[in-house]
C-alpha cells in the first residue's frame, strides 16, 4: 500500500555512521503507537474534507470541531493547561506557524518601530531566524530577555519547560506593555511533573512533542483574548488558507484514544500512554546520566522531582533534550562530532560553546549507539581534552 | 465515525437564503469524487508517518517519493506542464505557501530596497495583501503591472490562465531584471484548453483547483533553479517544518488514480476526471451565458475555442469563475448583494466595480440558484438600474 512503502527505511546503522542529534525528530514513540494496531487507524475517502471550510461559524473557522473537542478533553485529563469553553483555540501547521502567528497578532503597523522579540538565554535556536527571515517591520528579535532593557512594547516568549536545557521557568522581563508567549510543548507527563493547570494568556502547544506525529505538522493555541485569537486566524488565512484537514482528523483521533486510555478505570489497566513515555524517558536519563558520571568529562543540569498532578506521585524530570556541558569548557558541539555525534551547539541558543543539545528522542538503536561512543570519550589526565 | 461526523451539514438553502459566491470553495467535484468510492480511500495506523522528515537526501526534504512521482506523472498525463526529472518540486501548504516562499527566494537582504511584486489587472484578489502584511522589508506590492515603470528587479505574477477573468495572458513588463512566477492553478482540462506543455521557470500548482480537495491544504511548485528551489524550502522549514505528510499521501493516492483512469484504454473506458470536469463546467458556463444573455444586465468574457492536446479536440473554456461586467456601469456586486448573492467586487481585483467575480465551483443547489435569482434581475426601461 501506499503507507508501508512510505514507511522510511530504518537507517542501518554501523560502528562508523555519524548520527544525528541535533534534531528532536520524536521516533521514540513509534514503537508504542505500533502496539495499539488499529486502534488509531484511520480510513480517508476520496470524498472526504474536500471544503475550505471545517467550521464556518467558528472564529478559526478551519479548526475541526473534533480536534477542538479532542484538545479541550485532553488538556481536561492531563490537567495540564486550562481550556475550557471561555478560551478560543486556533489550530496551525504546527505550532511554527502559530508562532508566525503571534509575532503578527502582538505587533501593529501603526506602532512607530517594529516591536521587540525576547527570549531568556538558553533559548530555542530557531526563534532568532523565525523571527528576522522576512526583514518584517512588524517585529524583530531582541535577544536575551535578562539583557532586555528598552521602553515601550515587547513580546517575550517563555518556554516552560524551557529548550534545551529543561529548566521550569517564568518571564524575566516583566514591564508594562509586555506580551507573553507561554510556548508549553513540553508540558506534558513524559517530560515534567505535571503541577499546575498552566493558565496563562497564550499557551502553544504542539502533536510532535504531546505523542511523536511530527510528519502531521499540527499545533495548537489556547487564546483568553478575542482579538488576538481573530488576528491569529487572519494571519494562517493570509499564510496559508487553513490548516490540513487529515492532520487535524488525526490528531483528534489520537489525542482522543489518550484521553480514554487515561481515564480507563477497568481492572485490566494497560499502560497509558504518558505513563509509557515516562517511564521510556526516566530509563533514557538514567541511562545518560550513568555513561556521564562515569567518564566524568561531561556534566548535566540536575532536577529535583516534583510532585505531578497526573501520575498522582513524585516523578524525575525527564526532558526531550539533554543539556551537555563540557566540563573543561571545551567546545561540546566539535568534542562529539569527532565522535561521530552530531549534535546542536550552545552558541545557536544564546550561551557559550561549552554547551551542547542532545535530542532524547530518538529511536531505540539510535539511543543505544548514542550512550556507547559518549562511553568512550575520555577526559586527559591533565585535564585537557 | 469520525470522518462522517466531519462531513458539513449540507446548507439549507431556501428562497430567503444569502449564498456566497465570493470564494472559490470547489465543492462541484464531490459526487464525483464519491462515486469512485473505495477506489481513492486510505488507510492511516497510528504509527504511519511520524518522523518530520520525508525524503532526507531530496532537496525538498518534506516531499513525499510518493507525491514527487504522482506530479510528475500526471502532468505527463495530461501534457500540461514539464515536470522532468532535472526540475525541482516543491511541495507547500496550499500553494499560497509557495507563493509566499516564492517572494522570499527571488528577495535578498542585501538590496538597497524591497523588490517590486506586480501583476497585471485583474489580479488575484489577494497578492497584494499576502504581500504587504508582514511589512516585509525584502519585497513590497507595487500594482497594475501595465503601468509599472520602475527600473530594477522586480517579481511579476502570471497567472494562466488568469483569476478572475479567465484569460490567456503572458508577461507584460519584460525587462531586465525580472523574475516570473507563473501561477497555472486553473490550468487543467476541465478549465482551458491544454495547448502546450508549459516550461516556465518557476509554474505553481494546487491540489485545491486541480482536483478540489481545498481542504488538504496541498500545493506544488515545478522550478527549474536549484538555488531558488532551495531557498523556497528553507522557506517552508522556517514557516512551518514541513507539510502535513497525510494530505501528500492522500494527494499521491488520488492524482495517481486520476492518472490510470486517464490512461486506461481498454474496452469499457469510464469518463476519467476531467473529462467529467470539463462536461460539467461546460454544461454549468451555457446555463449560465443563456440566464445573462436574457436578461440583458449583464456581459460575460468571450472565448473562442482552442485545440486541447489533452482532449484532442476542440474545446470551450470554462473558467472556474465568471467574471461579469455591468453593462450599466452599475456596482456590480452592491446589486447582486440586493438579490442575496454574494460575490467578490472588481475593485478587489485592481479594477472598476462595474465587474464581479462569481465562483463557478460550488455545488449543483447553490449554482441552481444563483442561475434563479440572476434571472430575476432585469435592466430598467430607461438603462437605469
Amino acid at each position: 500500500s501506499a503507507i508501508s512503502s512510505a514507511k522510511k527505511t530504518p537507517p542501518t546503522l554501523s560502528s562508523d555512521s555519524v548520527i544525528n542529534f541535533a534534531r528532536g525528530d520524536p521516533t521514540i514513540y513509534e514503537s508504542y503507537w505500533r502496539k495499539l494496531g488499529d486502534r488509531c487507524s484511520m480510513v480517508i475517502s476520496g470524498n472526504d474534507l474536500m471544503s475550505y471550510f471545517s467550521d464556518p461559524g467558528n472564529l478559526c473557522w478551519f479548526l475541526m470541531p473534533e480536534l477542538d473537542h479532542a484538545i479541550r478533553r485532553l488538556h481536561g485529563v492531563v490537567g495540564n493547561a486550562i481550556a475550557d469553553d471561555d478560551r478560543f483555540i486556533v489550530v496551525g501547521t504546527g505550532s511554527t506557524q502559530l508562532f508566525h502567528a503571534l509575532l503578527y497578532a502582538f505587533s501593529s503597523p501603526n506602532e512607530p518601530e517594529p516591536i521587540s522579540v525576547v527570549a531568556a538565554a538558553p533559548f530555542y535556536s530557531s526563534y532568532p531566524e523565525e523571527t528576522e527571515f522576512l526583514r518584517s517591520g512588524l517585529y524583530k528579535w531582541a535577544g536575551d530577555a535578562y539583557s532586555f532593557n528598552k521602553d515601550g512594547p515587547y513580546i517575550e516568549v517563555v518556554t516552560l519547560p524551557n529548550n534545551p536545557d529543561g529548566a521550569i521557568r517564568e518571564a524575566v522581563v516583566n514591564r508594562k506593555g509586555g506580551k507573553l508567549i507561554h510556548d508549553l510543548a513540553y508540558y506534558w507527563p513524559q517530560y515534567t511533573s505535571i503541577t499546575a493547570r498552566a493558565d496563562y494568556d497564550v499557551m502553544l502547544f504542539t502533536f510532535s512533542k504531546a505523542t511523536g506525529h511530527a510528519g502531521s505538522r499540527i499545533g495548537w493555541a489556547i487564546v483568553k483574548d478575542k482579538e488576538i485569537a481573530t488576528k491569529m486566524v487572519k494571519f494562517i488565512e493570509l499564510n496559508s488558507i487553513g490548516v490540513s484537514k487529515e492532520s487535524q482528523l488525526r490528531a483528534a483521533k489520537i489525542l482522543g484514544v489518550i484521553s480514554n486510555d487515561c481515564l480507563n478505570s477497568g481492572p485490566i489497566k494497560e499502560e497509558n500512554f504518558f505513563e509509557y513515555g515516562q517511564r521510556l524517558m526516566s530509563e533514557r536519563w538514567e541511562k545518560l546520566r550513568e555513561v556521564v558520571k562515569r567518564n566524568g568529562v561531561f556534566s548535566l543540569p540536575k532536577y529535583s522531582p516534583d510532585y505531578c498532578n497526573f501520575s498522582g506521585e513524585y516523578t524525575d524530570y525527564s526532558p526531550a533534550f539533554a543539556w551537555l556541558k563540557s566540563k573543561e569548557g571545551l567546545n561540546c558541539d566539535n568534542l562529539l562530532r569527532e565522535h561521530k555525534i552530531v549534535t546542536r551547539g550552545g552558541t545557536n541558543f544564546g550561551v557559550g560553546s561549552k554547551y551542547t543539545r542532545i535530542s532524547m528522542l530518538s529511536s531505540d538503536d539510535e539511543f543505544n549507539l548514542l550512550l556507547e561512543r559518549l562511553s568512550t570519550i575520555k577526559g586527559t589526565p591533565n585535564g585537557n581534552y
